[in-house]
């Protein structure tokens, strides 16, 4: 009797759907091929910090063969995904093609522009890790330029820093500004008068963090409101320029530093590849996750559109660990000949920092503010990240933070691939 | 009576020299202006360790704002000096023009190819913090680039690291790109077969370590062979291509990674400013540390040449750190009306790591080798490092490095400037 060969797992993507799918898949008679164009998974939940200059690059991302060392059957390629050929089951990387009988997509998601003139171009995404050093580069530089600038009216745009959109990242990075502004850099920089500095939220619904309860929504616009952060809401972008955010009631505020973390998209590669995708640019996957017409094709995380109860899943990170999971026990269950389940989320709750023991958190149908919310934020980012190391050496960073209000990093990096453009 | 003008001091550059005369000065009646083209000091000592993925591109930077926030005189500008009027006493940066009673030069070294064909072009240098992100980067995508080759001899090529020079920089670089070979890459990349990895150091002189006393470039030379290390004495290098190593006895090696370390220069920006540059592209100061007919201009660290006893002094950062100190002192005795003195180099002793337990080190006339010297070296580099954060961070990760034979960090960053060219 031959030895049946292995199937071989192909999985694209080392984010939270892609890692967690390796992982569980670990446990599968299965040979997996984890592939990213970074040879590190980045823990997006704390990008922001990175950007607000809390924590350093590296604190917030682990390398993928590390996180593989315990799975024997698993193997790591650093590689970009240029075309997938889903009927001949190949995935062509550049210069070498990869067979796979069972394919998972955990491509994730950018950012999402919605045809604001100027958005792309003029605007800081906060998706990658190095869009969030090159964010924090180009702040740092705004007071140095202010430092040494005599014209008041530039040193005015210099300093005034717009987020757009108060979801959850915008929160969180709005708050994280503030406290960059008002501490250390106030520290750093004697000769500023920072009442020529300004961060600015605009949120184009009724008020900020849309879809939490009342009462925690009224507790972030206060807390951050109270920080020195102008919160504006019933605001809509129109248009971005190099020195300017423009909004439809067309008022103007002047500014070089506009952060987009008003909408996601799936990744744009998706349609290239050629998947079927929908509104914002995902992929509807079948309730298993799977993509109509190949069954052995897995579609995971931000990059999926699937709906419970009529309603689209969220794209965060529970949902697609959850999802990455669910896609490896399904894929080892065709291996056994078995049907593919259903996909259920199971959502544990959210939480939102604002700043010092100050957060907003939903869990298990209790909302909780300020420091407990604070304290279970910290715990739950902190127990979420990967790597002990990485938990001691972030855990140091926000001590110093907290107890001497300064920031440990304030480094204009060599980390950017590009810095003539954004 | 009028109030007499505090004089200004300018002072180019941010390493050792230029940082520790920006501390000096402020004791003195006079306003500091100290100009980076980085925001950070960069502690060049450990700068190989972040090439060997040992340490953190932030761990040994620190921004140059929090070191002058305790000095009320001082003021930092982040600007790239473009020229400098000697008789006008002005610099110019982009888009303004500083105006100085007392200039210190500090602004440094860059490699030096000494005319070997292909060098400036394929070499990997490692004298800023973004070269050495970017040799980091390289080696691990060697790595990663072999692990999926099928091609032996491509796959050596890519295993081959060829550093050239075997002073200290080529004798810490090699030990430590031994070390993580050895232990945490074996561990990554568990389909790679370790013998088709060399590193490789050349020195043209008869032994390692020119200079230093015979017993310890015996041990050096001894421990890196121990370790792994192909060292090759009186092996000059000729050409350097994309693809090999030339040397001048006619000898080829296959690489894609050369590694610089055999000679240093003053910045080419001297010459561009005016400066009277010799040999290496120094410029010969008066003892004083005073250019020739400019009284009013200093220059220190690896940039002035000046000899003691007939020999030049060494381009090391003791050496900038006393020069530095020293003409802020001369600067004061001038601004007193007294006349500047001779600076006089007080070596402390120079000391060498190699591994794991074993380093070399001369101090006060005496040798020390193995376990006792890699802890001086240890000690003294640690209580060197600049920030208390800094120093914590470092000392946690090497500890991770020595108890779990584990490197924390084998991040490829976005950290070039510019990937395509070297």
């Amino acid at each position: 009797m031959p030895v049946p060969s292995r199937p071989r797992v192909v999985v694209v993507g080392a984010g939270f759907g892609g890692l967690w799918a390796a992982r569980a898949l670990s446990r599968s008679p299965a040979d997996v091929l984890l592939i990213d164009r970074n040879n590190y998974h980045t823990f997006l939940p704390l990008l922001y910090q990175v950007a607000a200059a809390e924590l350093e690059p590296g604190d917030i991302v682990y390398p993928v063969r590390s996180i593989l060392r315990g799975l024997p059957n698993a193997d790591f390629a650093l590689a970009e995904v240029r075309r997938i050929n889903f009927s001949e089951r190949l995935v062509y990387l550049d210069g070498r093609a990869v067979a796979y009988d069972y394919l998972i997509i955990a491509a994730g998601s950018a950012s999402h522009f919605f045809g604001v003139a100027g958005g792309p171009e003029f605007a800081f995404p906060l998706k990658t890790l190095d869009q969030g050093i090159r964010l924090r580069n180009h702040i740092l530089r705004c007071f140095e330029g202010a430092a040494h600038n005599p014209n008041p009216a530039e040193r005015r745009r210099l300093l005034t820093f717009v987020i757009v959109g108060g979801g959850p990242t915008g929160v969180e990075f709005a708050g994280a500004l503030a406290e960059l502004l008002r501490r250390p850099l106030t520290k750093d920089y004697p000769r500023i008068n920072f009442d020529e500095a300004r961060v600015i939220l605009l949120e184009a619904a009724e008020s900020l963090l849309p879809g939490f309860p009342d009462r925690l929504r009224a507790y972030a616009q206060d807390h951050l409101r109270r920080m020195g952060v102008e919160v504006r809401v019933r605001a809509t972008v129109d248009q971005i320029t190099p020195q300017a955010t423009h909004l439809k009631d067309g008022s103007l505020t002047p500014t070089e530093t506009v952060v987009w973390t008003a909408g996601v998209r799936g990744v744009p590669q998706a349609e290239t590849w050629g998947l079927p995708t929908g509104r914002g640019g995902r992929v509807a996957t079948l309730p298993t996750l799977q993509v109509a017409g190949h069954p052995e094709v897995y579609v995971v995380g931000d990059l999926a559109y699937l709906e419970e109860a009529g309603r689209p899943l969220p794209m965060v990170a529970p949902v697609a660990i959850q999802q990455g999971r669910f896609a490896a026990e399904n894929i080892a269950r065709q291996i056994e000949g078995r049907e593919p389940l259903p996909f259920r989320y199971r959502d544990r709750g959210t939480m939102v920092t604002i700043g010092r023991n100050a957060a907003v958190a939903q869990l298990g149908g209790r909302s909780f503010t300020g420091f407990p919310a604070w304290l279970i934020w910290l715990s739950v980012h902190l127990f979420n990240l990967i790597g002990f190391r990485n938990r001691l050496i972030v855990l140091i960073n926000w001590a110093w933070d907290y107890f001497l209000y300064e920031r440990a990093v304030r480094l204009i990096l060599p980390g950017e691939v590009n810095p003539a453009s954004k």
